[in-house]
């Protein structure tokens, strides 16, 4: 926990917010949080900020926060997943909210079992608790929109992708990396700057997919020969575009 | 399972091998072969080759292996990682092989749990079978080879780093990327290209360590202001590590 993030709801209008359970023994235990302490904290879909320790009692913390003027940066990348396995899934969420991105659609594709969509996993009380914690885990503050797809082909039709600069999908058959799509002068991202990546099931994208999605100006990219699991292709990928988009001016 | 690998010792004179239990379940239900089939497979810490179906029953699957000549590059990247919580680096084990890392070094470090290393996760039966499942995802043959180092600074006094072109430390506290480092005129990867990169423990490396580090020509690295658990901090920094070796000619 890198930054305690603090609901909407909780300060009183003079700042005052009291933290139990997880967050008051993450403050005592961890942060050995003392009267007068400033801890770094966050409004959840809002700014950040610092907490100044009023009191400590048995199993509560006392706050006094103050929040700074502007909001956070929302990560310049959307992620359409195909829908993992919910165990896969369960352990991706904080992973993706501690790397940042902007907005998750989580879709059905043909090779994704439609069991898989009829679990808790994709409740969002259970995914909110798990983005949070890894936000508070990176000390971002921003929740990513979570989207639930059940037709691909619809949503591909329907959802202009405003803003996106570039559609990139993830498949072992591309034959350009993530920087070769976009260092190549005309593949150069728009001021705009956002990037939405698609990445598919554990069997893969079948062709007809692949076809839609290239009609729909979605690019290829791969990571050389290796066929990675689909948690770890997200993660790899996710890095690699966030670290070309912080070195773009 | 995206190539099947076989041991040294199964092969018969005739090349034939006969797959039991997960390499033949496998082999039947997700590869569906049939007799003359040939499927991915791979010589353990061997070259890459091709497998005919010769025979199936009930619980078999006999292939004619042939192999290729040549050996497969071993990857140009060692990890040191501070010793994570089993639980953790339980999962990450599989995830290192399918990304390819050629040495990976298990340290201690002063935030470290001296308990997590009576564990059976450094148990080499425990790792190998994790890490051939990881290889055997990725598509490869070789196995990382796995140290582990009860003392940090008696092992980074001792070990030379043989054939090291880069020593990378990550760590918050760097002002440049994986990228500004690897790519500045100076810093260009040496003809060896070998890179060894350290990840420290959930509690980061202390001052005293980071000095010791710093007086082994080891270069501080980070990933923006984001804080990455220690699995994600693997998965991204050997992505974007691997990434620029795959570009440099």
């Amino acid at each position: 926990m890198n930054r305690i993030l603090i609901h909407p709801d909780e300060p009183l209008e003079n700042g005052i917010v009291e933290l139990h359970e997880d967050r008051a023994r993450h403050a005592c235990s961890v942060l050995r949080a003392q009267p007068g302490q400033p801890l770094r904290i966050g409004l959840l879909n809002g700014p950040k900020g610092a907490g100044i320790v009023q009191e400590i009692s048995n199993d509560c913390v006392v706050l006094k926060c103050e929040f700074e003027d502007e909001l956070p940066f929302c990560p310049a990348l959307d992620l359409l997943l195909a829908m993992p396995r919910p165990k896969v899934l369960k352990r991706l969420w904080a992973q993706l909210a501690a790397l940042g991105v902007g907005r998750i659609f989580i879709t059905n594709a043909q090779k994704v079992e439609r069991c898989y969509f009829d679990t808790h996993i994709l409740d969002p009380d259970f995914y909110t608790a798990r983005l949070i914690e890894g936000l508070q885990q990176a000390g971002d503050t921003l929740l990513p929109d979570i989207q639930i797809v059940r037709h691909l082909k619809s949503f591909l039709e329907k959802e202009a992708f405003l803003g996106i600069g570039k559609k990139l999908i993830a498949d072992p058959s591309a034959d350009q990396s993530v920087f070769q799509c976009l260092e190549k002068p005309e593949g150069k991202v728009p001021d705009s700057g956002r990037i939405v990546l698609a990445i598919g099931p554990e069997g893969g994208w079948t062709p007809d997919e692949l076809a839609l999605f290239a009609e729909h100006g979605f690019e290829l990219v791969g990571m050389g020969e290796r066929i990675l699991r689909t948690d770890t292709a997200c993660i790899a990928l996710i890095s690699l575009i966030s670290e070309i988009q912080r070195r773009t001016p």
